[in-house]
């Protein structure tokens, strides 16, 4: 039994373990902003140097943004890659945090002790739970339990520019047996999770006008068009009354669940009235015929982000608005094809127009498909098998709303399957002021991937 | 004769004329703005002088808004009022602008020159030509040929909210014989017009609430109501597809045309091509069964003003939003009750919201009924031929699909009638970026004020 003494490591190391965590996190490596490229940077030197203490030939490497970071480790036993992100959110409204969001405290909450930061959660804290596990197995046993590929990347909150490059520039050195990436939640706080659908993601911006130039509205109301109006016909002309989405095709490779996966779910007893309550809603709003589970992980939807058009200042101006304009995306599942939605979406916005409107796009950006990992491989029951050994209640397999394009990109560019499993908790407030991980979620994640990584070595 | 001594008074006096202008279109007199009271003030205060070194009796007069100006001058013939605005609009967006909207400057343009600048035709540049007038007049004779009140506000362009209650405690100093409004326009380039009806306006402001704070779409995307999406419904829902507004009981009082009135607008031979073309339009886009010209003179109408909502910032932005915005209003015409619609417009809104969203309306003031002048006074016709006299066509009744409540009030409050008459053109772009008013206008506008002066004082 090699585990036992790697998890007493763990446990006994935990101080240590939070010290180095938090030497990370007071690295302020916000990706999107080039005020904070050197600090980006800072970041990719911090774990090269920590990965080689470990014994893995890691390297920082050039890329036209932020460096990623490989490292290799390892010579026998099945081949893992571990993808994680160095690089943060940032902070605004800085004025809504209760400290310095790069100055990381450990605080007693009533749920229990957290690590306060930004990155904490998403995804410095995830990423060190598997470094973490790699440390403590190296101390108990001088060495690895399999072949481990490290793949860091610094611009996962702004939109990835240089992964699919250096993917594809690189793809024999990282191509693994299995993908494992640590950038997702818990079910709850006693359930751990196995991610295994994302839906995608395919965004629009469009800007509609009528006349010329802003028109007084007594002098132009009635016989000019009002592209505010307009818009908001085409947008409300998106949903029909049951909520599903009028455009044509729009449901070409969107799949039902399978019986297994719709019995899984139902035995998850999703609380969907606690997670409306807590953003103030109680009324699943989605498609009438369809469950709030499958609402958010296995729909497609279409969103306004944003609007804006005519007079929006103090007080009140009559005026007849030249332009509206919006910011849309569309959440895809299945096999829905990113391209095609988005050209039937400017087709139906082309054929809505009277006469005297165009329209504009001006946001097209590569979409990215839903992704659906097969549960059929070993390594999945294998995982969950040693997730349900460490925590209270045995690991579920689940999706999530959101739009992780690494995992599809494992598959497609190196043809290799990934598990996505992580530890955050809702309530982390990732993205938002005073983010948290809670030291439950460090401590038994690290304990967590010690368990995998002993149970895919002996498979 | 005593008339024309003042046409060459006029003719020979415009350089300075200009200049007085000039000085009054620099004081930024913008009255939605909090931040330009003093600018307000500023304006009254200069008007007042002005007024002074014509030997008119005149004053600030406080409100609790911004100030009125009145004056009195002379003590025979007929009494007339005098009503005019020095406040003006908002200037955003100011990028649109060509050059600083508060320093004018004389252009020459394909159509001949013009003064550019915010409130050039709305409404300093009117207001000024009948100072000019009877400055002219005073020059020329020594006096006035009539009794004038002067009277000026600063709160035209935020809904007047003082007008009514000044109008009220200081009636007695306020009614004359009849009063002369100078806010309107032109019918065309070489036919002076007086406006015998015009349009009433109701106006709100609406918040539609759904979840407590942005969402995350991907999380929330499918299972949470969008508030911009209920908003766009609302808002596609107020009109058929025949262009007509569907609030219940929005079309009590409306009247048709009567035969005289028709057959008088279809004398004016109204250029709608040449209307919408000017500003980049080319098909009438109101009630399908209605003639242009009803379509702006005397249908009433819906529009949204502006709108708001989610991540209008660059780049893009998953957000679900938590509110979106709205600025709305409705043109009146005949004997619709500004009340009664409101009332009808904040039950549809409220019986159209689903569950989980709720609004709030911010921004009701008292609407303005419509306002129908009665063409049978003698000074309808005295003044028609006075403007005849002056400009290459003869001058016509025509409607206006703006509201100008004053003439309502003066009826209601005063028991006065009101003349409206005025210079502006379609292309003055007032209430829009580059704002400008024609020498011509400014020109023959004086002349016309001193012909209606002369012809009024001669009865």
């Amino acid at each position: 039994m090699k585990l036992a003494p790697v998890l007493a490591q763990i446990d006994a190391d935990l101080p240590a373990a939070l010290e180095r965590l938090s030497d990370l996190l007071r690295i302020p490596s916000i990706s999107t902003d080039p005020a904070y490229q050197d600090q980006c940077d800072q970041a990719a030197d911090w774990l090269v140097e920590d990965l080689k203490s470990l014994g893995v030939d890691a390297s920082k490497r050039v890329t036209t943004g932020h460096p990623m970071v490989v490292g290799h480790v390892g010579d026998s036993g099945p081949h893992i890659l571990f993808y994680g992100h160095y690089d943060v959110q940032p902070v605004d409204p800085l004025d809504l945090w209760d400290r310095d969001p790069f100055d990381p405290v450990i605080e007693d909450t009533p749920k229990g002790k957290v690590i306060r930061a930004r990155g904490s959660s998403d995804d410095k804290g995830q990423l060190m739970t598997f470094i973490e596990a790699c440390r403590a197995w190296k101390a108990a046993h001088g060495a690895l339990p399999c072949r481990i590929t490290f793949f860091f990347e610094g611009e996962e909150e702004s939109g990835s520019p240089s992964l699919v490059p250096f993917m594809q520039e690189n793809a024999a050195e990282l191509t693994c047996d299995i993908a494992l990436i640590c950038d997702t939640g818990l079910f709850e706080s006693a359930v751990p999770a196995i991610t295994t659908q994302l839906r995608g993601l395919v965004s629009e911006e469009f800007t509609i006008s009528g006349p010329d130039r802003d028109l007084h509205s007594g002098m132009y109301g009635g016989i000019a068009i009002n592209p505010i109006r307009v818009m908001s016909k085409v947008i409300a002309g998106l949903h029909d009354e049951t909520g599903r989405i009028t455009l044509p095709g729009f449901y070409d490779g969107v799949q039902e669940l399978s019986e297994e996966i719709r019995s899984q779910w139902q035995g998850l007893a999703f609380d969907h009235a606690s997670y409306l309550d807590d953003v103030g809603l109680s009324d699943p709003a989605g498609e009438q015929d369809r469950t709030p589970l499958e609402m958010i992980w296995s729909r497609p939807t279409c969103e306004v982000n944003g609007i804006w058009g005519g007079y929006t200042g103090d007080g009140f101006k009559t005026v007849l608005p030249s332009q509206a304009h919006c910011k849309l995306s569309f959440r895809l599942v299945g096999k829905q094809d990113p391209d095609a939605i988005h050209e039937a979406f400017v087709k139906f916005l082309k054929d809505s127009l009277p006469a005297d409107c165009t329209v504009e796009f001006t946001g097209k950006k590569d979409g990215a498909p839903a992704s659906q990992m097969s549960t059929s491989l070993p390594a999945f029951e294998q995982a969950r098998q040693a997730l349900s050994d460490e925590w209270p209640r045995p690991a579920a397999y689940i999706g999530c709303g959101g739009s992780i394009p690494i995992a599809g990109y494992f598959k497609e560019i190196l043809g290799m399957d990934a598990m996505l499993i992580g530890f955050g908790k809702d309530d982390d407030q990732i993205h938002s002021p005073n983010e948290k991980y809670d030291l439950e979620s460090f401590h038994k994640g690290t304990r967590s991937w010690a368990r995998i990584l002993d149970a895919l070595s002996r498979g």
